[in-house]
């Protein structure tokens, strides 16, 4: 099958780019002996995660229906990186019992306690990490915060069966991405570093064996300077790349695997728009690079084959029309026929693949070789 | 079942206010004597769609796996109102080979050329309406653009066996959406109507039947004065509402019938911050009511009936975690306890439901009456 034999829209993988991006990071991280725990939040997809590794790769999950899916796929290392509520504790509980070997994360007093007494209750045994909050940006206790030591306190300080015992400490670089230069990025790289550390040596003097020095993300994985004291580093959107990031400088349009196929269905040639049945449901609502130098609207407008044509940007959605326009004058407006295809790069790939059920992907040519599914939901 | 059984997030869908606000559309056009088309891209869901009629009720749909969708559940007068692209005509054949009464919508002369030599060579009888643009905001011909008899010249005057015909015309009043007043509403619903009857009275005059007009907003179909000449009314987002249409002022929010369960799984006390397990995949990107007088940011809070808590907004997201924080003073942001579950009010249902697998469905308790499916995807 070939590109232009699919109904639009569509969602498309250049595989090639993809593997190029997997190996990529592989290579960066290589040298500093630490694990990659690929975040596989962003593809949602056994075959996109076979192509990171084999099964006994550990993985990091955002949903325990992830969790359900790629346990069910073979993965069984799976590190579910959103704070635990009590109301899922049943669920990692059975996907224990069912042989997963699941880790939580949690950052407060309250959450450790009912954990502690959910697991000795169910002689359920788990790791816990603590949330550390290294940049102000979300979750997580600070790495001085004198809470630290109240919140493990419920925790055993080493694995002893049948209860939830302190594995270690992860944080998130979420402020990565509003960095305006690859040295700010390496900056709060550092900081991400530094603190995660220090959380550790902290639990450590209080007799906390802590194996577990969790960072992560995509633009500091890829800039970082020092990985001193860090175990494991997570990281998702740079299987796919997208716009924030090469508005982030970590990578460039061509390394962006992901591209929305549509189709241009109409015009509005006074007003110099090409219409096409790629609309905000095809792209998502994510408009990332609108607080970037360049603001890419909802993307950079490529040919069929992938290849991005000079100051085309989609400007506008509806639901299921895409408005594209010249960049700087409509007048400019390439006028291409009804029935063109083109290919639409996203501002984030996390929630453009979010809005498909499904990868059509190719390898470089017009050829599909593969249909991939993927899931959503929890 | 109840809500607090629930792992979050989780869509929640109120019946007895979805009832009521079905009701208030199908009493406020009764009086016009037009058709209700609803448009069943909100919902995406056969158990909401009955509850708008039987599968006798002609739908609007905005993909075509909507439309195999309802044809599966019994549904068969459907207009897929999205401009035709030639991709999508042998679709089209097939669900009317199967019994599916299909019309689709064009603008362009190039697309009206090839479908009718593909209803001829394929002998597809197939009702086409010419989509009009009354407000310049997306696809369409303005009703006295020259070329209106142009495109419609290879398309059969009335309904010939074996040719694409010209049924009539449609529009969107999208322009609606941007309104600051009710009477804004009103004089774009008259100009969505005068405009659509322009365009009919031009195609008649020309000895086209053309006995379909179609015009359809939400916000619209609530406040227009007259319809005179219209025969059918589409609207989608009224069977949910949402933060969008109570600020154009089009419902309440006590109307709003959808939102988003979620927990409470920690706080940055410091700066005032509840941060919950619903992020931006739960609720979507859109954020609708950052150009209207009221930001809400990603949603209004609500405690776990659905009241909604006095200027408590969800002002930030991750993917997976919300940040709620008081509109005004995070000091005052009241710091519920881990395990709390609230309830999150949608800017746009279209885009936070597209996020779901389905409904949980209440009717004004804890109490969930039943799991509706939907669909989503192309």
């Amino acid at each position: 099958m070939q590109l232009n034999q699919l109904e639009t829209p569509a969602l498309i993988l250049d595989r090639v780019k993809m593997d190029r991006n997997i190996a990529r990071l592989k290579a960066r991280l290589q040298p500093f002996g630490v694990v990659l725990r690929p975040h596989v939040k962003t593809a949602k997809s056994a075959d996109v995660a076979k192509r990171m590794g084999t099964p006994d790769t550990p993985i990091t999950v955002s949903t325990l229906k992830e969790a359900e899916y790629f346990f069910k796929h073979g993965w069984s290392d799976i590190l579910y990186a959103v704070g635990i509520a009590e109301n899922k504790f049943a669920h990692i509980a059975d996907l224990v019992s069912r042989g997963a070997k699941m880790t939580v994360v949690l950052d407060n007093k309250e959450t450790a306690t009912t954990l502690a007494r959910f697991c000795r209750d169910h002689t359920l045994t788990l790791p816990v990490l603590l949330e550390i909050d290294t940049d102000g940006h979300r979750s997580g206790v600070v790495p001085d915060d004198p809470a630290l030591l109240d919140i493990t306190a419920e925790l055993e300080r080493t694995e002893v069966a049948g209860t939830a015992w302190l594995a270690g400490v992860m944080t998130h670089a979420g402020a990565s991405y509003d960095c305006k230069s690859v040295a700010e990025i390496q900056a709060i790289a550092e900081q991400e570093r530094a603190g995660v550390v220090q959380a550790a040596e902290r639990l450590r003097a209080a007799g906390y064996a802590a194996p577990v020095v969790s960072v992560g993300s995509t633009p500091t994985a890829h800039f970082v300077q020092s990985l001193d004291g860090v175990t494991e580093v997570r990281a998702g959107v740079f299987v796919f790349f997208d716009l924030v990031m090469n508005g982030l400088g970590v990578c460039d349009q061509s390394d962006i695997a992901l591209s929305v196929l549509c189709t241009v269905i109409g015009h509005q040639k006074k007003k110099g728009w090409l219409i096409t049945d790629g609309g905000w449901m095809a792209m998502s609502r994510d408009r990332g690079t609108a607080k970037q130098a360049v603001d890419q609207g909802y993307g950079v407008v490529c040919d069929q084959n992938g290849t991005p044509i000079p100051d085309l940007v989609m400007r506008d959605a509806n639901q299921e029309h895409g408005i594209i326009v010249h960049r700087h004058d409509a007048s400019l407006t390439p006028m291409f026929p009804v029935g063109t295809m083109l290919r639409i790069l996203p501002n984030h790939a996390c929630s453009t693949a979010a809005q498909h059920d499904g990868y059509s992907v190719v390898a470089g040519t017009d050829h599909i070789e593969a249909q991939w599914s993927r899931i959503s939901g929890w």
